[in-house]
């Protein structure tokens, strides 16, 4: 039986001698078998942060850019601010809560919007799902997303597989997919998302049919909304019940014409609305009410989680779908994947975060969380709200994206000094356990990639020498190359152990000390002061979990100084004999000052390639064809190569560490290609910006790597950060295409990385952000780097986005500054290299800066640190995703499976992480593996779980996956790309919270 | 104490640890002594039909219109559908209610906006405070007109000293009084609104400063206004308490600088507002806590009664107010006195209506009024409706115009029932008690005014006759002279006695037919049928409240049968020589055709005279100056004299009865005046329209009677019918006015009539409907008959004033037929037919037809009747206002002096009214004298109403009213202007509630 509004008895006043008879309206019906039943499904649909802050819609100000929303009751949860939450639909609103409370069946409509885009904070439900668990008691078991602007197959399978949903329920794919589906009734579908887990994975999928608006036929009953109520009263003028009633079955029936079984769901609700709920929950009450009066078809209140086991009650044979739902287009011209790349640094910025913060959590958890002192929960909260359709997106407007970043910036802040604490702590001698106030006082650097850190940028000569601590949040040791700006040109590096190590110094380019300038003013508000000379670049080798310390300072007249750069200014034909690379490694230039030739001595791989930059022309949406390219929408109107001025000499610089060629490729767009000795990848930095518009065009500048590789239309890109889909231009693999957009249409999100093979070798291009890549010619790999347009897309931001930085008055369009990383494997091996290095690449190391008198620092400082085992590290094939300790004491542990099934010979094999030795110093409890948001146990949650039925024969499957974990073995096993979720108790007798 | 929201804790999240420590909102607070009381009174004004129909609003439909409005919360009133209800500010909303309920002190600011037009509905409130009672059980002591446009004296005077209010507050006045008033801090002042009663009706009256909005500084907080929330959540981005707690003590100690006493009210709402309450006391409440924190000043949750107790306890002064505020200006350019005329013919409907229901109810308490049949309550509602300042006014969209008009279409048509079967009832020789279903059967003709009364249009031929059963309202025996159309040119009229009554046939002009079939097309959607030719014209004589039957027959060859009228067109020179009139009264004419000499054979009056029509120029408002002439404000841009074709000849019909001149004045205005040989007025009937628009203008037509009577810029016009106001050209009494509008800025609202005196004579006019009117010249009367203008004026109805008659796709502009009644009286006498004459206009004789085969009527029927002693009729200054039956049984009975003190040497004299005598036939068990509205005993009321101290030596009075009731001798004495309601219960032994 559905939900029932019995607590509102409504009341019909009848004609006749002006006595007014009450009857109420009967909204009790359930399911009834042999006829049409339409679910009536209210919801709303309120953005967390999109043409208002999410505190602006939360307190319902900013009324002028858009209308209320929730009239701020407080005592009800902020999806940000208050602490330990995470975004999802806001449920504060003004006018729903009270139906909510009354009506606690209508509850489970509005669970979180997955985020799609970054994995490691995307697949990370927990924060919702404890809050939904904590304020109503429940488990979540269907997925809402109705608005998302396409669907990855890591979060379809994650939902089901890892977090237990039976159903997710979704609008936005492309209106061909769409089109094909009606006709075959296939907007319901068994999801198999992944290719390793095969059939266990399985998810009811439900696609909208139109919208994730009420069915057409004027059913939205906002105050305002221009829909005629349900006027059932005979005393008043335009009664309209068979009116109303006969357009309620006819939108039922044509929905039933395109969808198995006899359930329907009408999604009653879209954007903002339900600001006064009764108006809909009234109009609603009488449409079931006279709806079922009439007869024909049944109508009941229902959620998601009725409908989908009703639908499950039907037996039905499903169609299966496999692959994901990207990209996502509305329209022939309008391809959702311009948001790919939209607001990069804001993109870049959440990355950078996400990083932060699982290194920061750790950290948290080896100092012991205290509710007195700084902590991690307001960077997890900006992060959360980030994951908003509307965030990480770049869909928002202008001010709401600096509100994200502001967020951001504030939990950074606390989370540094978290940071700061529990390194000062964890290297102090004699720090006590909970140590909470010690001594030493580490400063960090945010701005390091505009050339900014004040610590380092430190005076040697008096003395003091810069304390650098590398703290390494992987489970592996790790060799990395730091590189810090100094003053001085003579300085010495010394390791630990006292031992001097080998370092460079880079002459900073002019390019990279104009972008400090500027933005430390712009950002910090002041000038930054004294002008570094050099990067000065070591290497470092930290443990798994832990950190080792560096100590950089002057010393004059040494043999073993830092080894300056060569530098050498290269031009036109001379060109042709560049090769840069100290170790096995080589890149060869030809004559136009372009990559001509990869060699790696170790593999053997020898390929000539291309790389090079280009702009699109931003559709600018005059005329008769209104489609802009926008924040949404990637619509290129002619592209545009970049040449480079041959008269702009490359500068190469040389030295033990690394080799860098600096190219100005245009005034606006300045590169640096680096390849480092002990490193046998190409990493290039590229500063593009302020992107002229003074010809009146928006551009979207992408680069490309162009080889001769045979590629055949095929190329490979990450889901969510996981599995690599195959993508085929042109093409889509489930149903067929008409191509009007050759570029734009395959565009598809770049998080991790991108590939394309031609049985002998493999190009992998990994990113530091999601981007769109695509590969629009065979042997060919492209990123869209940047977008600036000067025109809104008209999907409802009603900005164009076109983002610029100001000093003052004076305001310039934005500078992207990043990197993406290139390497040639044999075919076969180019997954290693994406899964290892695709981590580190997440998870950078991260600098603390002391200072010291003299060589006093070891006399009170333990320079080196593992939380694990001094001899274990982790698999190749296994990350530590998540070590976080609990409001209660208990640790929340995530492993992850880096491979996919069959992706690496050896690689894709079942892997082990021995728990005891994770944690040597601490002994464990009690271990409860969980659902992936840890909402319920593991055992108990596959238990529940639905199992849908597919059309055709059973697939022959082989799962690998890890087996229950034995309490006094304390090892876990992951197979392929499974993620298993732990919640760890420690005894604290051993060692309370404090592990030193 | 104030009224406190106890039942809300609001909540504050505190910043610091993370946790939540909730703080309840104190909105506790009382006047405080000593500090500046911010009266916080929260409201909103939802015009009961306006941009949509009420039915509209109630359901919140036709939302393209404007927005939603109530979400339709049934069981709650709605004001006119459901019975025994009358408009006042519409509480249903869908958001107020709970507030409403959980916070009863908020109440009594909702109290209806009194009507200010049309006084014989207008004064009666009793349906409103009846369904305040009974709903609230409250008696209200506060009116809160907060928008008509303008305020009549009588209205504020009975609003005290009848009614019983202690206060009224409105905003709604000219904006240099509302300066001049600022600046001597007199916006609150003590109405004195009666030269009759004096001080005993002294009324305190506050007028609003700016408007009836929050102050200035953003305090609007609907939940999509832009006003800034009160943000008071450190844990969230804009914290704002400081900056808005100096908002609020801004406006307030800007808004006390203007206002005497430590007490000020800030009007927390506007139109449409609260449609979420929670959002607007969500931040009072904050606003109320924190301004209170802050000390500077008392904010307080308020009402206008606790406002009004506040003011009075403050024992001050106050500045005396006499007259009324009309005209209404909010700029120098905008006098809101087009609204006087507009939608002329709607005021005509309603005043028909009002008339009707007046002596409905009558009949409704003579045959006992029963739940079963039809009753006047639909159209009681339906007049109550039409009260609202957007109805009568005309200030409403055209569909909500068309929805009050079907609504007095339908209550007519249930009443026209409930007369029919009454009058059946009581002509029934042998009808018992409780009569129901009587056999005769009745029909009126609403469209007599169009020539069209089938009943009438009989053919006489067949030996069947046509009983005209004539019905008087008056408490006056009354000679009057009928007309109907008939189709014969050989017809007798009998009295009920039997006696030939002298008739005249007069030819029906062709002007009036086409008018009949279009609009009996239009109206009916079936063509009239056969066509009458003439006018039958006689003379009745009917009893005091009760009725006469006059039969009109066919009769060949006798030489008795009616009299045609003689037919002579006259054109040119030889009008000089036309004289027109039977009796004492003769009109002359010029040789232009227009009047030239009035001369009444018994009061020796002659007066030279012209009387012509004219229209002014709408001003479009296009180009810089924007304010246009439309349904509110009259602004003319130009007079454009209308000249008559002296080509068309003059038609002058003569008889026995009625001597008429017809006169085409252009193509689209057509007069005809008539003299009566017994009376000794004359009536113009003008038909005007379609105004032709083709050149651009909007035009709006008066028509006027010039003299050369020596008026000193100084007139006359009646303030809701009852008392004669002096009105100066170009001059305020109470306040130096700047003229910018020399016409528009003189117009006046004239509901009964006005008149203009030079010493010697008085020149008055009365009328059929509210009209404006003014004297633009010495020795000149002016009445703007009709407006159609093409632009609108920016009072937010969106719509011109231009309205048509439509017959399939075909429009045209609406054509206005209405009658004006003028008389030239000895200087001193004119009051007498101004008061009586006007009650008869007000009152018309109501007709209803039936037949009869042969002569048997007298057989089976009564043919005369009066409710009254034969021998008895009401005093010549007295008329009976109400006499309603109540749904107890009871009788509520209304009696009116109708002259002022000193209005008249002999009637302005106490008058008594024998009740016995009224009801001879029935036995008065229990007198109540009540309140105006009946909803308290008169004498609780005046003991508990509020005595205001006014500025400046007490006045030197002698007010008359009549003592109390003497339940033995049943004697009802009324001084002068004196109203005095009863309820009355009859002894039900004596005859039950059945007359006859």
């Amino acid at each position: 039986m559905g939900p029932v509004r019995l607590a509102l008895l409504a009341v019909v006043a009848l004609a006749a001698a002006g006595e007014a008879v009450y009857i109420p309206y009967n909204t009790s019906a359930g399911v009834v078998a042999g006829k049409l039943n339409v679910h009536v499904v209210p919801h709303t649909h309120d953005d967390v942060g999109w043409l208002k802050t999410v505190d602006q819609y939360y307190v319902g100000s900013n009324n002028s850019i858009q209308g209320g929303m929730c009239a701020e009751r407080s005592g009800f949860a902020h999806p940000g601010a208050a602490q330990g939450r995470e975004p999802q639909v806001h449920l504060c609103r003004a006018g729903i809560l009270p139906e909510m409370v009354e009506e606690p069946e209508r509850h489970d409509q509005g669970y979180r919007e997955g985020a799609h885009q970054l994995w490691t904070v995307g697949i990370d439900t927990t924060l919702g799902h404890k809050f939904i668990k904590e304020e109503f008691g429940q488990i979540p078991r269907i997925g809402w997303q109705i608005d998302p602007f396409g669907h990855s197959a890591v979060q379809a399978y994650l939902l089901g597989a890892e977090v237990g949903f039976d159903a997710f329920y979704f609008f936005r794919i492309d209106y061909q997919d769409r089109d094909t589906r009606k006709g075959t009734k296939e907007l319901e579908v068994v999801w198999r998302g992944s290719k390793s887990f095969g059939s266990s994975a399985d998810i009811f999928a439900g696609i909208f049919p139109q919208n994730y608006e009420p069915p057409p036929g004027d059913f939205y009953f906002e105050v305002d909304d221009d829909s005629p109520v349900v006027q059932d009263d005979p005393l008043l003028f335009d009664y309209n019940v068979e009116e109303r009633v006969n357009g309620f079955v006819a939108a039922a029936l044509a929905q039933a014409n395109i969808t198995r079984t006899n359930h329907i769901m009408f999604t009653m609700g879209t954007d903002f609305k339900y600001q006064y709920a009764e108006s809909w929950f009234r109009n609603m009450d009488k449409l079931i009410h006279y709806v079922n009066k009439d007869g024909r078809i049944n109508a009941l209140y229902s959620t998601p989680s009725i409908y989908t086991d009703a639908k499950y009650a039907a037996n039905e044979q499903w169609p299966l779908k496999t692959n994901d739902f990207f990209p996502y287009a509305d329209n022939p011209n309008a391809y959702w994947t311009g948001y790919f790349t939209s607001r990069s640094a804001l993109k870049r910025y959440v990355r950078m975060m996400s990083g932060y913060y699982l290194a920061a959590r750790q950290l948290e958890f080896f100092k012991g969380k205290s509710k007195l002192g700084p902590t991690t929960d307001y960077l997890g909260d900006a992060l959360a709200l980030a994951q908003h359709h509307d965030a990480v997106t770049g869909t928002e407007k202008q001010h709401v994206a600096n509100d994200y970043a502001k967020r951001l910036s504030i939990g950074y802040t606390r989370a540094q000094e978290l940071v700061s604490t529990s390194l000062a702590c964890l290297t102090e001698l004699g720090s006590k356990p909970h140590c909470s106030s010690p001594t030493t006082k580490f400063s960090q650097c945010l701005l390091l990639n505009v050339t900014y850190c004040p610590p380092s940028e430190m005076d040697f000569s008096k003395g003091k020498s810069l304390v650098v601590l590398v703290y390494n949040s992987l489970g592996w040791k790790r060799q990395d190359v730091l590189r810090v700006p100094v003053f001085s040109d003579s300085i010495v590096v010394h390791d630990s152990e006292g031992r001097e190590v080998e370092s460079q110094l880079l002459p900073i380019a002019s390019a990279s000390l104009n972008i400090r300038d500027k933005h430390v003013k712009a950002y910090l508000g002041t000038s930054p002061g004294v002008t570094p000379k050099f990067w000065l670049a070591f290497p470092v080798s930290v443990p798994p979990l832990g950190f080792n310390t560096y100590f950089v300072s002057s010393m004059k007249k040494s043999a073993s100084v830092s080894s300056k750069s060569t530098v050498y200014s290269s031009q036109g034909s001379e060109y042709s004999s560049l090769q840069v690379g100290q170790g096995n490694l080589k890149l060869q230039y030809n004559a136009a000052g372009a990559f001509s030739l990869y060699s790696d001595s170790k593999t053997l791989i020898e390929a000539n390639f291309e790389q090079k930059y280009k702009y699109y022309i931003g559709q600018d949406g005059n005329g008769s064809d209104p489609q802009a390219s926008g924040a949404y929408i990637f619509r290129p109107n002619g592209t545009v190569p970049i040449k480079t001025d041959s008269q702009v000499p490359l500068t190469v610089l040389r030295g033990p560490i690394v080799d860098e060629v600096h190219q100005q490729i245009n005034s606006w767009i300045y590169q640096i290609t680096r390849v480092y000795k002990g490193k046998d990848y190409v990493e290039t930095e590229f500063i593009v910006g302020p992107i002229p518009t003074d010809d009146g065009n928006g551009k979207e500048v992408a680069t490309e790597i162009v080889t001769n590789m045979a590629t055949n239309k095929t190329f490979y890109t990450d889901s969510s950060g996981r599995d690599f889909i195959k993508r085929i231009r042109d093409y889509r693999s489930e149903w067929k295409i008409e191509v009007h957009q050759p570029i734009a249409g395959n565009y598809y999100p770049v998080n991790l990385g991108i590939y394309v093979e031609d049985g002998n070798k493999e190009l992998s291009v990994l990113v530091d952000r999601s981007i769109g890549g695509s590969s629009i010619n065979d042997g060919q790999i492209e990123l869209m780097l940047h977008r600036r347009l000067l025109h809104d897309d008209g999907r409802g931001v009603a900005e164009a986005l076109n983002e610029t930085v100001c000093l003052g008055n004076q305001c310039e369009g934005l500078i992207i500054e990043g990197k993406y990383y290139l390497k040639i494997d044999p075919q076969g091996e180019g997954s290693r290299w994406r899964r290892t290095f695709g981590q580190e690449i997440y998870s950078p190391l991260l600098l603390a800066f002391s200072e010291q008198d003299g060589g006093n620092w070891a006399n009170s400082h333990t320079p080196k640190f593992s939380a694990m085992d001094p001899t274990y590290s982790l698999p190749d094939n296994v990350a530590l995703l998540t070590l976080q300790e609990l409001e209660d004491g208990s640790v929340l542990l995530r492993f992850a499976h880096l491979y996919e099934a069959g992706e690496h010979k050896d690689l894709s094999a079942l892997a082990s992480v021995d728990l005891k030795r994770v944690f040597p110093d601490k002994k464990i409890g009690k271990i409860v593996e969980t659902s992936l948001s840890a909402n319920q146990e593991r055992a108990a949650m596959e238990k529940k779980r639905l199992k849908w039925k597919v059309q055709g024969p059973p697939a022959d499957e082989k799962v690998i996956r890890g087996g229950p974990v034995d309490p006094s073995k304390l090892v876990i096993e992951l197979g392929p790309m499974e993620i298993r979720t732990f919640i760890v108790s420690f005894e604290r007798s051993i060692s309370g919270k404090q592990l030193l």
